[in-house]
């Protein structure tokens, strides 16, 4: 079993970098670019030409899998069981078209609602973090990442979401001010490489099964904590209000949300 | 005249790249931080040692302009005639402790109240934007640096300091509404770092004097305003809500501003 997940990852691997290379390319063409639910809500060509292109060469690896896309060109999934995988072409993708950066391309891949591996590639620095359960650690590139130091919420920066914040959901605004304060990237693939950097300590946001399937893999593999706000695990069919955090200051934060209940 | 600025800017140059090995050289032991007026609000032995060695670099080249400093070790400051140095020896110190990376060393040279030369050095990826009229333009290391596109608010993102989102200060919340979405990012520098790369179309926080004194001198040459919240002129020898944009964002912006003094 394990030598398979060996060759899987290494198959995965190569599917990225091939992907990469597209994303590249037609970034030097303008983008084509649409509004989906609303005006900061967009999908670009290039999501959907990489998310199809992911696609493909996952049925080509795993023909009897799952496949869950943002855009919609995968399955309909109605349970988790046996071999899922769950794909974001561009996470980011506001990113992707003000800034041409900051943003990357994510696969988590998971068995019967268990996550085994997870990739996150930061494609505009080339780096690609790769790693889980089946391989035993998480890489950046070729460098193993080494476990966060686990801070308390007072020690360290968190990124947010904007809206959260503005919108003070679930007392975001108190858990930035209990912070050392508070960061905004606009994606939740770069926000976990900031937390695997150890630039953040966490991350809060609402999410997609496609924006945290990846982060999950290999925030679990580093001992990074992963749960609902309320500290409850994430249903990987539907989106959650999400806490990535050390364990320190996952305590704490839940002790914020606590704390109201109790009022 | 203009031969002498380029001597001085050849200077300067040289000045900092010393300056920044000195603070990578001293990245390598543990910082020793304090707090100035609260927990968020931090100097370290870093900041304290690069300003010295700055001023004194500053006053060898200049021995007869002011110098104001962050840290306290240049004059105080009572007029801007004559040159004046501006100096912040490390910008974004919270970076600076928690992340090791996302933080800048700042100088600005004015004459008689007008700028006249700015660098921003980003230190962790050897970059320095340097420029003003004094040169006829903006520099990132050898490379010219071209003007922001002039897009309007709802074309861009913009980067806000958490503080004035959190307590909607000057319709921070209405603002980041009518833009594509907030960044935030924890250094000045930095942030007018992501103006000139074109990341964000401008940045609003509540600034000291050499937060912005190097920003201020990059923007005007590349065309991008820097004004108070209300359009006016900033105080240098004082603090100021800060608001940097492209023509078109500063006019949105400021429509924002009066639409409510209207109300």
């Amino acid at each position: 079993m394990s030598q398979d997940w060996q060759q899987l990852n290494t198959d995965v691997i190569a599917l990225l970098k091939e992907a990469r290379q597209n994303v590249l390319q037609k970034m030097r063409n303008p983008l084509t670019v649409a509004e989906k639910t609303n005006r900061k809500d967009l999908v670009t060509n290039v999501d959907k030409a990489n998310e199809q292109f992911l696609i493909a060469g996952i049925r080509r690896l795993d023909p009897t899998a799952q496949v869950l896309g943002e855009e919609g060109f995968g399955d309909h999934l109605t349970s988790l069981q046996g071999r899922v995988w769950i794909v974001d072409p561009i996470d980011g993708t506001m990113n992707f078209v003000k800034q041409q950066d900051n943003f990357a391309i994510m696969i988590g891949i998971y068995q019967d609602g268990v996550g085994q591996l997870g990739y996150i590639f930061d494609v505009m620095n080339n780096v690609l973090y790769h790693g889980g359960p089946q391989l035993g650690g998480v890489w950046a590139n070729e460098r193993p990442v080494s476990a966060p130091a686990d801070i308390a919420l007072a020690d360290g920066l968190i990124g947010a979401s904007g809206p959260l914040v503005i919108h003070d959901v679930a007392h975001m605004q108190k858990i930035v001010h209990d912070s050392a304060g508070m960061r905004i990237s606009g994606s939740a693939g770069i926000e976990m490489i900031n937390i695997m950097k150890g630039e953040t300590l966490g991350y809060i946001s609402h999410l997609k099964p496609w924006d945290i399937a990846a982060g999950q893999v290999l925030m679990n593999t580093l001992g990074v904590q992963v749960s609902t706000i309320d500290g409850q695990p994430l249903d990987m069919l539907s989106s959650n209000l999400v806490l990535v955090a050390t364990k320190k200051a996952q305590r704490d934060i839940l002790q914020i949300e606590e704390d109201d209940v109790s009022l």
